[in-house]
């Protein structure tokens, strides 16, 4: 009786490759690290955790209700406190980089009194999200590369991707439309019922998608609706948003207020390597010149109906604190706060008093303050590394924001986890993540195998120069 | 554009009846709700709670962890402390009540290093278990009447389910037997994957079930798994396992050290209303008689092959840290690790660091050992209302332990949702949870619509008795 009676999403769900890297990892007693997303280590918030959980515990109002099962759909106060915050944030972006549409702006109290669910981490929304919205075999339109854990969940529940080509600023929108018109050629296009975007400071890029183009892929998006027979979504995963860099010698300014941006001229020094167009079709840079930040989908018209958001206030302050966030048009909302109430009821009382605490006392906007300057450091220190040691046949991408780094090898060399640089980058006691792992099983393209992600999220200083030299080292071998 | 989108899962997950019965309570200002499963409010831990995470963030060797993305399998340090627990939980059982099989003894490190995963309380364990197990059509066993959330999941993911008649001391085995017998004739034995049994102090009835019965009912299963062409796991759900009554007077004891029980006359006092055997076939009661507690399915011959243990921290501490977890069968065990993995990466590491603090000092033993007494004098308070206010055609199951009475009105008169009873109870503002909300959609038999489950769990002794007295008077009303 070997067979242990498994489910087709059973026998699906394999280990990920991610877990492969960590077991390297701990083969590897010496090795430095510039795979895992795990969160800076040295500033986490263990302080102003620690106050926040005291006020709630110690409060007769909250000391209680925070041990006490809550609702599935999450904490009213956390709720209407997480509704302002991202009302904040699409408030802090300059007009000049987004479009003031008619009709777009919703109350507070609507979205989250009828369409904020909080969650286990955003990836808990995801994973909500696609049961809800995807039966086995229908198709999600993702970005190529992208978030290779969301790959993970389409394999694990039978779905099909389908890559959009990726530029500097966001979504190829003339792939995209290409793509929807070969699948609607197809007849495939009653089949796709959502695209999927990392839009700001994308894993595995570093790349944000420039408002404009939000815009212009939900245009495009509805278009196809009426082959399609039914709503095709825009998911918005926002995991990295707050995490834009900040001028290290900045004062620290709270997130929930509009901060002032670094000067055109600082910018400049921390901007995109211009060179580096690697889309056939250069767009404009819309995003990070400066000028502001970039809003998000839910501020373009009838983003109510298509739109869902998934935010976090897990990477952005301590990542054992699993809370997350999302939007969504009703009746979507409905169905997914019943599939999680079949999950768990809700996520964890306790951790939502913490994050509510931590929102309405400032030490949350401080600590992100402090997080978007530290990592703003840490790029730098990885960016003048790259520069030192990487040959000149690696082209690489600068991130505004996020915790990653992005390389690509000539087209020739190989980067995936049984090439030669990988092993010799392991033998020489450093690891990265290797791109493939971030592309979709999509047959209507070459799956691109010379990429790298690095990131300098969770290494010091000191590994980060020594990795990346390591790193180095190992690449002029092979160039 | 009408059409959401939604899967057929998505279509088919719908709001919980419950939440129905929450609406009404907050619709009726005055109403004593004796229908919510939530936890006694008085004496939840906020001291322990708050004496544990100051310790766990103020150590420098958990304040960071505890803040850090950890592994999906969970803390190792919790996993280790759950293995030792559990295997004090069953060393507590008489082994007059037990039996001690060969080849059982499967050592804690095993246990916790291969099989143990942790989970957002062990209602998300129920859910990854059915995924992973359990395609759209299959089938499960279920109790009948059973845990109504667990149908919830049952209907949500498109599987059926058989029920499976219930004595007082658990399952009744001839009818297990009947309906495998029944389901290997039609055939359909080949989607039956699962046996889901809430054994202790079950919800909605308070039954046990004895240990005699899981090692039956498991050699039961086995014999039927060649013409499954599987294995047949035995799910068992053992989320009230420790919330079991303790002497009012006794001194303090800890959880993890056995505890003198209830003298014989004593238990008698407290022991089950022996006239009301249901059953056709009265069988001995070899529950919770003073005796010693009852031993897990995990202490079967064999179980390591084909039982799932769902084990909870949420339910005997604090419902708003939302800790439990799985023990299961390689590769089961995998599979649902991966899964888990798509959802959420792993549980908070905050509230496993400080779960594993509160296991380690001591202060969840204490607060579970005050919280039996407790609930013991809750149910001895709902007991001798009963007593006074029910007529005497109410049948009732008097619970040894979990936070639930069971009540069975004559077959004439329903109990539900849109009953004159349920509506003439909630106009003299008291809630209970109509019967046939624990009942699965099994068209095998009628749905038994004359029963009640009354919960102690939440309500003030104060609002036991006034619960109870109103649901008396409306009772009379119709008997």
């Amino acid at each position: 009786m070997k067979n242990p009676a498994l489910s087709a999403l059973g026998r699906r769900t394999t280990e990920p490759p991610i877990s492969w890297l960590m077991h390297a990892a701990l083969s590897h007693p010496k090795l430095i690290s510039l795979a895992a997303g795990f969160t800076d280590n040295a500033s986490l918030p263990v302080a102003g955790v620690r106050a926040a959980l005291n006020r709630v515990l110690r409060s007769p109002g909250t000391g209680r209700p925070a041990l006490q099962y809550g609702i599935t759909a999450g904490d009213s106060t956390l709720r209407k406190l997480t509704a302002e915050h991202l009302k904040n944030l699409d408030a802090q972006a300059s007009p000049s980089t987004g479009i003031r549409g008619r009709g777009t702006r919703t109350s507070t109290r609507t979205i989250y009194q009828e369409r904020l669910l909080i969650t286990s981490g955003s990836q808990q929304l995801l994973y909500l999200t696609t049961e809800a919205l995807c039966d086995e075999g229908d198709i999600v339109l993702v970005e190529d590369p992208t978030y290779f854990v969301f790959l993970g969940i389409l394999q694990s529940r039978g779905l099909r991707a389908r890559g959009v080509r990726l530029e500097r600023d966001g979504l190829d929108l003339a792939h995209l439309e290409k793509v929807l018109t070969s699948l609607k050629r197809s007849g495939k296009l009653p089949r796709v019922k959502l695209l999927y975007l990392v839009s700001y400071f994308q894993n595995p890029t570093g790349v944000t998608t420039s408002f404009v183009k939000k815009v212009e892929a939900l245009k495009l998006l509805k278009r196809f609706e009426r082959a399609a027979g039914h709503p095709i979504y825009l998911l918005e995963d926002a995991a990295y948003r707050e995490l834009c860099f900040q001028n290290e010698n900045q004062t620290q300014s709270m997130v929930s207020t509009p901060s002032p941006r670094p000067s055109g001229e600082r910018a400049g020094a921390r901007g995109f390597k211009l060179e580096n167009h690697w889309s056939p079709h250069p767009a404009p840079l819309l995003v990070w010149r400066g000028e502001g930040e970039v809003k998000s989908a839910l501020a373009v018209p009838g983003a109510a109906d298509r739109v869902i958001y998934a935010g976090t206030f897990t990477k952005p302050f301590a990542t054992g604190v699993r809370v997350g966030y999302g939007i969504l048009p009703q009746p979507l909302f409905a169905a997914v706060k019943h599939i999680k109430g079949n999950h768990d009821f809700g996520t964890s009382n306790l951790l939502q008093h913490l994050v509510a605490r931590a929102l309405a006392s400032g030490i949350y906007g401080k600590h992100v303050a402090q997080l978007q300057r530290r990592y703003a450091h840490k790029a730098r220190v990885m960016k003048l590394a790259i520069d030192k040691h990487f040959p000149p046949a690696v082209e690489w991408w600068e991130p505004e924001g996020g915790m990653y780094f992005w390389a690509r090898l000539p087209h020739n060399i190989p980067t995936g986890m049984k090439s030669k640089v990988f092993s010799t980058a392991l033998k020489n006691d450093v690891l990265y993540v290797p791109g493939e792992l971030c592309y979709a099983d999509d047959t209507a393209r070459r799956k691109p195998n010379h990429e790298m992600r690095i990131s300098f999220g969770n290494a010091s200083e000191t590994d980060i120069c020594e990795g990346i030299r390591r790193l180095g080292r190992v690449l002029r071998k092979f160039l």
